[in-house]
């Protein structure tokens, strides 16, 4: 026993320094009737099935994944060569770090896995905090990013969990001073705009701005359109920085059955802009009666959630959960607020019922 | 255009200075009618479809992958805590190299990415010419442990592309030093034996050493035996590392589907054995066939898969490949050889006619 002590300590010694401080990102399970807290689609597909009928288990994915980039690339108005596959939009936020390491900024709140796996990879993390709108500290951003340099940029857009885009002017000027000196043979940062919630939004995308910003980087995920099973993100850049990347990336990173489902599923493009719909107008919906709600205060969105604060968000938080109904508590990132993701209508109406019980008076 | 071309120069400077050597891991795909190249089973499981019939696709896996592991844990009789899931092997080196950082240790010839990944994270690799009879070379790497005191050894046994296993008692005398610091409060190095091809040897694995020596970590993988497609790869270890190696894990770095596939094939175990017997009986008679032909010598496998040397090899793959049999050039790796998967009864026999034909005077 005390050698099993021991060793208990040797382990914990013999780790890189940053991953001693660092802790398990926790996804806990809860089990509830409604859930409402991940910011998944509540429409989901049935093409799984027949879309790996015929699947060889026994060999090797494409590793180029060349089908689904293809249909990727159709969508986007972009050619393969500008998508780079991951599993999940984790995964290339590791590779975005691992190829340029340095520093790496985001705003706060948003996001937690820049800042966790910037932290894996042991490099420094420079948070700037939003502005009272939720909006960027444009002043702040930019004399921080000449000062530090960071490598990389992290702007999720519609942010996570605010639900706001940031100003389009704002991410703008970040894009323009860190692009400014590329024409002198040097780069300052590159820019990751994260549009994992694009879809929901009803501002512009960022896609259109490659062709002049070389240091751009588009990231997206079919995680929030009905495909969280799969995991499946990619980036959208200019071709030098998929070279480089794609340096990094393990071969065979995305799976023969997540491939296979998201190009079945992305071949009908009208059943994804059906639900994607549904959700936006669920979402105003949502949006209206918690408005109406005495002591609930929503904060505009463009994604498929909504952050709302509560005079007690802790209680409300298990009085929904005690009846079934489970959103994120945003404790230690937005205090006061809860987040909940858009349902489907009936979900949405037991969600506006409970939550009305819960903070009656 | 101008323009353009001083941007590819940018960045390049831009990287980190170990990614600018670095090459992306190619897997050029060669259309052919028989396919022993990629050390896959011939044999694939017809359930993918069934287990994924009732797929929520719009839900995120689960980050634990705890029927997985629950399953793993029974087939190899440890605690589920003794298991840490990874999207095939690949990404569990990636994060034991996150992990704990330091110089990687591993013997050559062997699996490329070993080499590839820690050069990716910017780790030196100290790697040890294995001795003639593809056996550890001993002396030297006891020595070489002691002076570099790398903090990871990668030992893959049985060893891809030699297809044999290492005398255990080298093993052992590599785990004996590297743990025999561990009572004195510190650590040497970490031996991770890689038993991707373990299920096709008459040797013992290293499983049963677990509770011995607390610096092993024992590595496996679904690939091998029919499942590729899924990229499904494990560690079995003592607690402690799962967990500090599990904080560098993204949190649902396991697609949904690859966990429901494997869950449902290895609740048929007795299936999965018999396609291994088969396997491991066909690479006897593969292996006889490939002993009694003149100008081919065949080296002993405990693997998947027979490394054989040819008198021109290069030609010998060409002229296999234009006959439709494809199997891997070791040019640069084992000179003078090719390494041939087995496969079903029937391609053998035409791999064997067509390699006849090809090589004969």
């Amino acid at each position: 026993m005390l050698w099993y002590n021991s060793f208990a300590v040797d382990i914990r010694k013999f780790l890189r320094p940053n991953i001693r401080s660092l802790s398990a990102y926790e996804a806990t399970e809860i089990s509830c009737k409604v859930k409402l807290d991940a910011n998944e689609s509540p429409y989901g597909f049935r093409e799984a099935s027949e879309a790996v009928k015929f699947m060889e288990t026994n060999r090797y994915p494409d590793p180029e994944a060349k089908a689904l980039k293809k249909i990727i690339a159709r969508c986007f108005g972009v050619k393969t060569e500008n998508i780079l596959q991951g599993n999940g939009s984790d995964e290339l936020i590791y590779y975005l770090i691992t190829t340029f390491g340095g520093h790496v900024l985001y705003p706060t709140p948003t996001f937690s896995m820049y800042g966790i796996i910037a932290q894996a990879l042991g490099e420094k993390r420079i948070e700037i905090q939003l502005d009272k709108e939720f909006d960027l500290d444009i002043e702040k951003t930019l004399n921080v990013i000449k000062r530090q340099k960071p490598k990389l940029i992290f702007l999720s857009s519609p942010n996570n969990p605010t639900g706001n885009c940031f100003s389009s002017d704002r991410i703008l000027k970040i894009v323009d001073l860190t692009s400014s000196l590329i024409t002198h043979h040097s780069l300052l940062s590159l820019v990751v705009v994260d549009e994992a919630y694009q879809p929901f939004s009803s501002k512009k995308g960022f896609l259109p701005l490659l062709k002049d910003y070389k240091n751009l980087i588009i990231m997206r995920t079919l995680s929030k359109i009905g495909l969280a099973a799969l995991r499946v993100g990619f980036l959208i850049a200019n071709k030098e920085i998929i070279h480089e990347v794609n340096k990094v990336r393990l071969p065979f990173n995305l799976n023969s059955l997540s491939q296979a489902v998201a190009i079945k599923v992305l071949q009908d493009r009208r059943t994804l802009q059906v639900h994607i719909d549904t959700i936006v107008s669920e979402r105003e919906k949502l949006f209206k009666e918690l408005e109406e709600m005495n002591g609930v205060i929503p904060y505009p969105s463009e994604a498929n959630f909504i952050l709302f604060r509560v005079v007690d968000s802790g209680k409300v938080h298990k009085g929904l959960l005690k009846r079934g109904v489970l959103v994120r508590n945003m404790k230690g990132v937005v205090e006061g607020c809860l987040r909940v993701t858009v349902g489907t209508p009936e979900e949405n109406r037991i969600f506006l019922n409970t939550l009305k019980d819960v903070i009656k008076p």
